[in-house]
């Protein structure tokens, strides 16, 4: 059995290992250069991980690994290309850094490299791990369609935007882990335990995201501060606060929310004033714990040795900014 | 064995047969929209017509078929996109009827349905099969990138143009035909003679998309006739136009193909009265006539009944319009 640090290494050294460039160059570069920016190669490192605790070998798994990093990065160009993001991991997008034609194209390639990696390597379960890659593909195209859909609705509800980071966000995790799971043939319960664990902690992951925008520090989370409410994007704090504020609050909320102030930082302070008033965050924090403890349950469900599921544990509370 | 006309239909019942909408709407409306507007399903066609020639059961591959169709709609789909093309078999386009972010989406979601139905049923080659389906939709989005490349530069071969044309075009039918012979377990000499005939093929199929586009009739063609002289594209004919010109043809030809007139009827007219002087027209004939006779050597050589050939003989004959 590996530790976490050693199965984050492997990835490391998965991804070193690997050459993107290509002819024509213009199709190659723009995949090289977004899979050099990094991020913590979440996806690949739970697929190893899942591989690893069911006894499987991670040389087998391995560029699947790849490979689901790989769709994750293509899913970030496009959404990039279609959200006009300037900037992604403290570097230009590729669609600013060429243009919007290669970010397309080269997106599209990227896809078709996803799969071919998952075809390096024949496996007696190919198909099963092909159908549970497909399907977890498509299930986030139609969370980030909904995605797309609810900035246009002013009357989203909690549930559904459950279900929308669900799809965007939490299958890919859980995918990570089914498959990882069925290249060491694992049994049908264990890979749906492994699956829902996956499921809990990616929407508390998300969640945790949505409350970094409001309340994180720049300089650790990456990212700027306010942005989702500066965009006027319903997270799961604006839509908490719909639910739980005062008539008053509601309205003064919606009426922020369809604004796009050249200088917002009024704005991002008063929708937190209203958060604050709500204790929107305290709400937040609870139902990541929830989400969080129902993930434990699932993990400790799979049939194996509690020190064996110490990676994945650990992984998650990593990823929750919690203690282990 | 199946006739050339019971094929199509098998392919036109294949598709009536299923239904590509699905939640949310937004994303699927548009895919099921855009294999609604048919065309010649020439590529699902050889693909059944390769299983049916190799004694397989095209039942098994049917699947195959559907997601080749798919994906190479999904690729008129973004190459629409990206060429900003309003009009698509008389309709418009997506991103013309919806808009941008629903065309990159909705293609990005009907390239994984590709997947998905390759994956609808097992079968003991599936690994080759995809295996050959990854190669050839990456070799594709090569050619659509040396496509866009050669926009840019004035230098471009008729060598490089082939190459292009076989990457953009032809590896898709012999794409199509290779993974039909695989359905049906042929041996690899057949498989290596009918890729081969694919490509020549597709490459006279291409060639005479180009002719069409200075000598066709619109109302036959079904495409607006000097569109790509109107567009500055340096087809075969033009590359071979500057090839054979004299100095001053050569100059006035890439003078008329920097130019991009309100009205280019005077500037279409110019350019085919330069291509009659240098009799283009009958060295891109000779060029079909060559690479349609090399096409059917490599028919001939697949170690099968001549009978059993007689549908891709006649698919063949009539992608290029000729007798067969």
């Amino acid at each position: 059995m590996f530790s976490l640090k050693e199965l984050q290494t492997k990835v490391a050294e998965l991804f070193a290992a690997e050459n993107f460039n290509g002819n024509p160059g213009e199709l190659y570069e723009p995949i090289s250069y977004t899979l050099s920016l990094g991020g913590k190669r979440i996806r690949p490192t739970l697929l190893l991980a899942a591989t690893d605790l069911f006894g499987g070998d991670i040389e087998q798994s391995r560029y699947a690994a790849i490979g689901i990093e790989i769709f994750h990065n293509f899913t970030l160009l496009h959404d990039d290309l279609m959200d006009r993001s300037p900037v992604r991991r403290g570097q230009p997008t590729v669609y600013r850094k060429w243009d919007e034609n290669t970010a397309i194209l080269s997106g599209d390639a990227m896809h078709i490299l996803a799969w071919q990696y998952f075809l390096r390597l024949p496996h007696h379960n190919l198909h099963d791990i092909l159908k549970t890659f497909g399907k977890t593909c498509i299930e986030i195209h139609e969370g980030q369609q909904y995605d797309m859909n609810f900035e246009k609705r002013s009357d989203v509800t909690i549930d559904e935007y459950m279900e929308m980071i669900r799809l965007k966000t939490a299958v890919l995790l859980g995918g990570a882990l089914k498959i990882g799971a069925l290249y060491a043939d694992a049994n049908p319960d264990d890979i749906e335990a492994l699956y829902n664990f996956g499921i809990d902690t990616g929407l508390a992951f998300q969640l945790r995201d949505d409350l970094l925008d409001a309340y994180g520090d720049t300089a650790t989370f990456g990212k700027q501060t306010g942005t989702d409410i500066k965009d006027n994007k319903k997270t799961y704090l604006f839509l908490r606060a719909i639910e739980k504020g005062s008539d008053r609050q509601r309205q003064r909320l919606q009426e922020l929310f369809s604004t796009t102030p050249d200088n917002p930082e009024e704005k991002i302070s008063e929708v937190i004033d209203i958060y604050n008033q709500l204790d929107i965050r305290s709400d937040v924090e609870q139902h990541i714990a929830q989400l969080h403890k129902k993930a434990m349950q699932e993990l400790d469900r799979t049939n194996r040795q509690d020190t064996a599921k110490q990676p994945l544990r650990e992984l998650a509370c990593s990823l929750l900014d919690r203690n282990v």
